[in-house]
């Protein structure tokens, strides 16, 4: 028997809990989370606050009252502030607690802003089931916003303010919205929603929030350019900082990306202590390089194989693809592996050529009523013809084809394996060559031409 | 420059003569068609027949007139009747005509019926576009039908009955409706037709058709058990024949199935025939066995591989993987690979133990409003772990999880590879352990139970 402490409460925690109990019935299971709340799905809130989701309760994967029933004990409001590795043991909530195997699923926070202005009221970030609440709760009374940041956690907010008709400046400081998708492909999701509510958003890249101004409440920002921007409210989106302090205070190793480094089993540098989800550094199966990205279906997954381990198991979990997936309204925004831009940047330090081809095609039989288009980049290696990344965008279905290429590029597949993939066929659902083939015969061709040439 | 001469004008044949042309300016490209149309698409015919497409001008893809634009010679309503191999020559309505390089894309027909008054007027079949507007001008005045045969176009012309109000008997021979999907999930498609629309169809099992009765119209269908049913019209959708008559008579090859042999760049065993599309055999990327099956996404690749060889070019195309997609209304029902029913059988003569996991998991988030079920069945080799097959059904996004499998049987991922792979994950595009990945999962823990035990 041993005893196992979770410290964090949102995905990755409950994940661990819930399979280390189905793994063994005689581990005493303790799952500690600051907040008051555990085991929600933090990618909901967006459609919460639009309304989609009716209810914040709806969002609750498992109740506490659930996992004490299958054994787990559950503890909210409950803060670790320091973890002794040498004694076995950390700090919640003022009382020093022991464990045999200790779990830390701390996840990740909104990032911490410099920003003067950043406390006021009516400014608000978006990570906890409290922010989700509040933002709802001010939107119902305000006619216009400022959302600073324009990743993808922006965008899904902006979907939500503007189905609520809310008027929106959004301000991206870089120089194209979603930098984890090239800029041709950005600017197509830009364009998108100019043109379907160019009257309710403005989206300006290229913009520093100066200051944030108001007296006790919100009343507007200063661009860096001196423009004054009123508005009633504000959100701040501009990316996630991992909790990893106590960890390192406690001698665990963190990676340059200030997460905390763990091997392909989620083990720590410390002995029985363990990692999984947004607070660790994650390893990208294509560059073979350590990088940081906060996503849910990858703290489940790192749960899972986490949980597996902690109970005396053996299973790996070896990276990610970075493949993403959002929406704006009924327009589809995703990417897997590589961009061209970040391969071309990773050019200079690992060994490959890449190459893209961009095709615009209807996702489904033209004469189908669902018919809607696409627009696909596939980006490959010119030498060897691996598939190294790809972006599908638009109308029709789009995260199917990149989902595709996720396993395409996990297996090494080459565009002229791709090029013939028996995929499915019938009019409602896709092409007799799909989108996706029809670029990998597209990038075909160019590599062809630039070898004779 | 050299004379290229297309037998066919569906889809392979049209694909050919588009991508010649493409490949090369100077080569003479003529196409000959047995039917008074070319270049259309067969597979939305069902879609015509319901009123989604409501013309059929809808289903044309290249008409007569624009292959003429780009240099292409079109001749409707000619029929090739003899090859001469010896003189590289045809016989096209009673007139020979030299070829330089020849190829067949006859197609398929539906199969010949020998049932006693399969002559009669009102009863149909469905291949050509005559077909099509001959069932969608009948459905006009008629209030019940018949359809023999419950493979996939059955399904698709039941759809298009029901949904203009025909009341329908489905008579299958076999022990199951679908015979490309096992047994347990034909049997969850025939339930839910039977829950949806169970006022308007009965789909009958182990029920053969002895004999169509009527004088000069249809009246009605005698099973072999004795039973009389009277309906207004009547469908054969019993499979298709390859239209490989010619060539055989000619001396080119044909597989098993009857249908031509091709190598894996389109060539017949006859020195300038090459053959593309629903008339030749496919081979089987799995089992590495020739077979045959016919499918408008086959016959696009097909054509295209072929078309870049008779332009001097060199292309493989390797195989098929079986991957098949249709719909029921908002109901899913797609495969790809071996079904666990198939892969056994196979396992006598190819060297797999398979084993199959089936799921029944939402599509995305519970709590969104766009969420439906599926059920996905996983069959993959015990003892190596490949993937070999998947079946996914239901009112979610089955065809999605499908094609990720496609691409995972083509490049022999194992279970282990696949149960962590990258997918992308929102709430209103999947669950953040995807359900494939969840199949894949259960069945690796059938095998690590059966590897121990």
């Amino acid at each position: 028997m041993k005893k196992i402490v979770i410290i964090g409460g949102c995905a990755a925690g409950p994940k661990v809990a819930a399979k280390c109990r189905r793994m063994n019935k005689e581990n005493e299971i303790h799952l500690y989370t600051n907040e008051n709340i555990v085991s929600y799905s933090a990618c909901g809130l967006p459609y919460y606050i639009e309304g989609i989701v009716p209810k914040i309760e709806n969002l609750i994967i498992r109740t506490p009252e659930e996992f004490r029933e299958t054994g787990v004990n559950v503890y909210l409001d409950h803060t670790c502030t320091k973890i002794i590795p040498d004694e076995k043991a950390v700090i919640i909530n003022n009382e020093k607690i022991k464990y045999d195997e200790l779990v830390l699923c701390t996840g990740a926070r909104a990032k911490d802003i410099k920003i003067e202005g950043g406390h006021l009221k009516n400014v608000f970030k978006l990570r906890t089931i409290q922010d989700g609440i509040a933002i709802r709760e001010k939107m119902k009374t305000a006619k216009s916003a400022v959302i600073i940041g324009g990743g993808y956690i922006g965008i899904e907010i902006l979907e939500a303010l503007i189905a609520n008709n809310i008027k929106v400046e959004m301000l991206e400081a870089g120089n194209q919205i979603l930098s984890n998708f090239d800029k041709d492909i950005a600017k197509i999701i830009q364009n998108h929603i100019h043109k379907k509510d160019g009257d309710k958003v403005v989206i300006r890249e290229n913009t520093k929030v100066e200051k944030i101004v108001g007296k006790d409440e919100f009343v507007g920002i200063i661009t860096d350019s001196g423009e004054v921007i009123e508005a009633d409210f504000c959100i701040i989106a501009t990316g996630v900082t991992p909790n990893s302090e106590i960890a390192h205070e406690a001698g665990i190793e963190l990676g340059r990306s200030g997460a905390i480094r763990v091997n392909n089993r989620m083990q720590t540098n410390i002995e029985h202590i363990w990692a999984a989800g947004d607070c660790c550094e994650k390893h990208c199966l294509i560059t073979k390089v350590p990088m940081y990205i906060s996503l849910g279906s990858i703290a489940n997954k790192e749960g899972r194989a986490c949980a597996i381990n902690v109970s005396g198991g053996d299973e790996k979990f070896e990276g990610i693809l970075c493949s993403f997936v959002t929406r704006y309204f009924d327009f589809t925004i995703s990417t897997t592996g590589l961009t061209e831009e970040h391969a071309l940047e990773y050019s200079k330090f690992i060994d490959i050529e890449p190459i893209a081809a961009t095709v615009k095609k209807h996702d489904r039989a033209g004469y189908m009523p669902n018919t809607n288009e696409i627009t696909l980049k596939l980006v490959a290696d010119k030498r060897t013809g691996e598939v190294l990344g790809a972006q599908a965008v638009g109308k029709g279905d789009a995260d199917k084809r990149i989902n595709i290429a996720t396993s395409a590029i996990k297996s090494k597949m080459t565009i002229d394996e791709l090029i013939n993939l028996d995929l499915t066929y019938a009019p409602s659902f896709g092409t007799p060559i799909d989108p996706l083939l029809e670029a990998a015969y597209k990038l075909k061709k160019i590599i062809d031409n630039k070898r004779h040439n």
